[in-house]
């Protein structure tokens, strides 16, 4: 079978437009109809413009609860000269009351004395209608209420009652169906360890569907051959509006999706110039559109985001009302593809009065990235290089409210900032808390640019063994250092040290391999100065240039057997179940931007780290101590 | 039985945090959960922190499609110099294919050269582990993957599964019971004529919560009675977590609602402070939270935006996600209680690059502002005038991006303009256009102050007898003027005109009911011209002073019997089935904003206008006429 290249990649929106302009040539937008009940209308498009059956209110009617009275009756009344209305004069009534002759206005109950069953006091004259609701003064029969494509909404459903609406014809909703296509794939809940891969795609698009109001079906899946994914495809344009074919859509041997859709209908697009999200399939298949979505989740969703989502709104004639667009500052430099729009799944925060975003994981196999980010942002094609501190738009999946709640905490890796994440959610849980790992350098540096709220470090100067102040006065003019914790860092081996590694010097030994952390990082600082006060090259150790971001990547490498030692902190071996073998005490603290400390979000967090809570969750660890806990240093530091 | 009167009124924040303070103490915010399957989550909120059961991938994996290699073998190969590998040295892989021992790489399938079976040269020197997906890339085992009160999304859940976490603690789903009070109420299908009210509020409450995520019931209506109010509290307070009377909250006798609610259990606030929505109960029964709702449905809705859905986004532990707020300028002068805070439901656009919103109608009985608000404004006590000109801020309920489409329409009343909104609608599904009636004067005024995109004019000139452009040339130095319809003016009469009306100058006669438009509009002033020629003074009519704002306002009342006579159009007696007296023709036409016309919105309005389904439509109605249509007069006028 011939291995099928991408020939054209289309442009996101060249390959929209195209598409759009495939399916509206074949009618497919034009808007299909029901009837449904009033009572089951909500979030429903209207099809037509929908008229008042009758007035609302439909007769003239108290507008407050009071009496009814002869407005001719109550002539002359005052405060001071007040008037008493005898039994016929007069009539109790509550709000929505029928008005009957010869009553022709309201005077308030708050504004009456009652005498007795017989006689009350009035101290008003009022004209005629006064406190009435006149037919028709909230919509007047034959009225247009809505014009078509009216999403419904709560109150429009009560109006609708209240005008005699009892039916409305809607556009009726789309059914998908998603056909997951490869023999490598298997249930979630099986066990992948024998090399295949849990089949999650079709939980994503079913419920992202399942959002947008598209009624939706998931095809048992399918083997990659072409006769399979002819006969599945042939079958499922019968009855569906709508069929996305997953996985089977990149170059490999086993993708027949390309033929199988050019065989049956019409391929519109076949690779799109975006990043992540290149190996997509438009196409037509009895006039209705068939698309091959990427296999990789965030190749998927961009694909969703950007292509099948604008299609739904189309058809459905409705709008998106979940998003904002804001511009925001980049803390990160960052290249990207001259020739491709690049969409990168960004955490977002207000932070001193701009917008900044911190890059997320961009493969496009990255789940973890879609599930923490709290938006979009788009680079161009033709921009290589977005430097750092340059502006990009971000379209939120949050509301501004929410994003401009969110702290950026920048820096080091600790568990124990993932729990204080959580336990400041449990106190206040409009606030919540973005974690990017990028080491103690990364965190001072973040804060000295003014891109985070928070840096967690745990710095070692060389000359003077002091962590932290002596970074902190070099690179920022004012400071505010938190003290956090100490922790012990030291050698991570497995379980029952079947090497017998005991200590620094042992990293030399030919038969032991080094797992590392990344540059700038302060457990990399560290050992970077234990090896050279015992003068050991780093070149001697096997394995030094292989680095992981964070301690728990660490501690998995040697788990699974990759490596037999690195450095890290207690806690993680105990996580890992690993050995761990203690050397040195080591400060980790959180400097925080000093703009930061007058929001109410930073005496959150100080509440939360100096709270018996905390201290009892952290202690359940190994290697924890929080003796100086909440401490503030402040400094107006020399340069 | 004794009156009870609002003792003491609260503020809205101050009753939502006293409310909120008594529901702390007694519990109601400590989370309830529940373990459900992961693949049923979307939506719902996390209870507890949730950590990753495996590894994301679990097994190092090809990144790309193409072949897997040994990183030895590749050493040396350039474009200019490629490598054969033969049949053992390579291993055709599908991105996610393990890697196998003794492979450690892989070289993308676009970078190949297949000889044959056995044979393919590769162009490229490749690094261990190159194009692999390594074991936790994504997400390590252990991981904290999310904080509790994470409300799940599509790709969240697919994450959960491939990290294999089947199963989450997640908080319950409150289920709240609305409990219809009044004996005048009825279902919404039956005839209201007899004087009785068909209870949409029960559609508007229970739509609202479930939205929100909140599981509701409707309870049968309960009579007003003390002790039917106490048995069905008393009972649903068992049951539910959450109950909401409706319509038993104001003054009148029938309203036994606080007396039952003060005698179960506490009541922390009778009466708001605000506008509308004054009367609210707010109380604790059972240790659970029992509202007493205003029966009106524009109070009701308030009362749910501003305390019942606060209360349940904080037993969620979760923010709204669906608004913006907005600075926007006031098209009209508001007067407003200087003790209460008054919520005005609001249309909203954005206008030569500011937002500007009309108040919609103001009642608290109001349904049909409900339907059209694009959001609300909010004017705070203390304020009593808030002019025309001034910002507040504006809370939408529609995201910016449909806001930013919305055109202001602000002018006379005519049923083909509601016609030409549908019909936009039906040409781009994105553009809607909110609707006005403030007569042609206002209109005019919208235009020269920069309140409107168009404003709908027919004013007649009484000393050229001309339209429109004496009044446009005086108030605009530029303008541009789009000719629309002629349109037939004259006297909408009962059907078979018992009354033997002929001309205006019956209007004088005794035995006739006159019902006349609102001052400052096209038709008033056409009146007072013919008035005026033929020597008749305005009080020789027998309900000069009695107003209506539209045509077909004006035609209800006549149609009701409340009037035998009024001018009007065509169209409108056609509508109502009432009788036409034709008189006058007059020119009707678009006055556009001049920054508009640069707007695709503008060609859009033209568009259809010219259309052959726009004059359709129009000649299907008594008394248009179409000849100029879409003709446009621009003018650098005299100041």
């Amino acid at each position: 079978m011939e291995r099928k290249i991408y020939l054209k990649k289309l442009d996101v929106i060249e390959a929209l437009e195209l598409f759009k302009a495939k399916l509206q040539e074949t009618g497919f937008f034009v808007p299909e109809t029901e009837t449904i009940p009033t009572t089951e209308s909500l979030k429903r498009v209207l099809a037509k413009p929908v008229y008042a059956n009758r007035s609302v209110p439909t007769y003239n009617s108290a507008a407050m609860d009071g009496i009814f009275v002869r407005s001719l009756d109550t002539t002359g009344a005052t405060k001071t000269n007040p008037k008493v209305l005898s039994k016929d004069q007069f009539k109790f009534v509550n709000t929505g009351g029928r008005l009957e002759p010869p009553f022709d206005a309201v005077i308030m109950i708050e504004n009456i004395h009652v005498i007795d069953d017989d006689h009350v006091q009035i101290f008003e004259s009022v004209p005629p209608f006064h406190n009435i609701r006149l037919i028709g003064e909230d919509l007047c029969e034959k009225d247009m209420i809505f014009t078509r494509y009216h999403r419904l909404k709560p109150y429009d459903i009560s109006l609708l009652l209240a005008a005699g609406v009892f039916e409305l014809e809607v556009i009726r909703k789309i059914k998908a169906v998603i056909i997951p296509t490869g023999d490598e794939i298997i249930p979630p809940q099986c066990d992948p360890n024998d090399g295949r891969i849990p089949e999650t795609n079709s939980s994503l698009i079913s419920n992202y569907l399942d959002e947008l109001g598209v009624v939706v079906d998931v095809h048992q899946p399918v083997n990659d051959s072409y006769e399979s994914i002819l006969s599945a495809v042939s079958k499922m344009v019968l009855s569906y509006d709508m069929v996305l074919l997953n996985a089977g859509s990149s170059a490999g041997s086993f993708d027949y999706s390309y033929h199988v859709l050019n065989d049956l209908g019409e391929v519109v697009a076949h690779g799109l110039n975006i990043r992540p999200g290149k190996p997509t399939i438009l196409s037509l298949v009895n006039s209705k559109p068939v698309v091959g979505l990427p296999g990789y989740p965030g190749s998927c969703y961009v694909v969703l985001d950007h292509i099948v989502k604008p299609i739904i709104f189309e058809k459905y004639k409705t709008l998106p009302s979940n998003e904002a667009v804001v511009e925001a500052v980049s803390t990160r430099r960052i290249f990207s593809s001259i020739s491709e729009d690049e969409f990168i799944r960004v955490s977002l925060s207000r932070v001193k009065d701009r917008y900044v975003f911190v890059p997320l994981k961009r493969g496009a196999a990255t789940m973890e990235a879609l599930a923490k980010m709290d938006g979009t942002a788009v680079v161009p094609k033709g921009v290589e290089v977005l430097d750092e501190g340059q502006k990009i738009s971000v379209r939120t999946c949050k509301s501004i409210e929410e994003i401009d709640k969110n702290i950026l905490f920048i820096g080091s890796n600790d568990p124990l900032v993932s729990i204080l994440a959580d336990m400041i959610k449990e106190r206040d849980h409009t606030v919540s808390m973005s974690i990017t790992n990028v080491g103690s350098m990364g965190g001072l540096m973040a804060i000295a640019k003014g891109y985070a709220h928070i840096g967690g470090i745990h710095l070692l100067d060389p000359n003077s063994g002091e962590y932290n102040l002596p970074y902190v006065k070099k690179y920022l003019k004012n400071f505010i250092l938190v003290k956090f914790i100490r922790r012990n860092q030291g050698l991570i081996v497995q379980k029952s040290n079947p090497k017998r590694i005991e200590g620094i010097e042992d990293l030399v030994r030919k038969d032991i391999r080094f797992v590392n952390r990344q540059k700038a990082s302060g457990t990399r600082i560290l050992l970077d100065y234990h090896l050279s006060r015992l003068g050991i090259d780093q070149s001697q150790i096997n394995g030094y240039d292989d680095e992981e971001f964070t301690h728990i990547n660490l501690a998995l490498k040697i788990k699974r057997g990759l490596a037999d030692v690195g450095l890290g902190i207690a806690p993680v071996a105990q996580i890992m179940d690993l050995e761990f073998i203690p050397l040195f005490w080591e400060e980790y603290d959180l400097l925080i931007l000093p703009e930061f400390i007058e929001d109410s979000r930073f005496q959150l967090i100080m509440n939360t780290i100096l709270s018996e809570s905390f201290r009892n969750n952290a202690l359940t660890w190994q290697g924890y101590n929080l003796s100086n806990v909440g401490e503030i240093i402040r400094g107006d530091s020399v340069d």
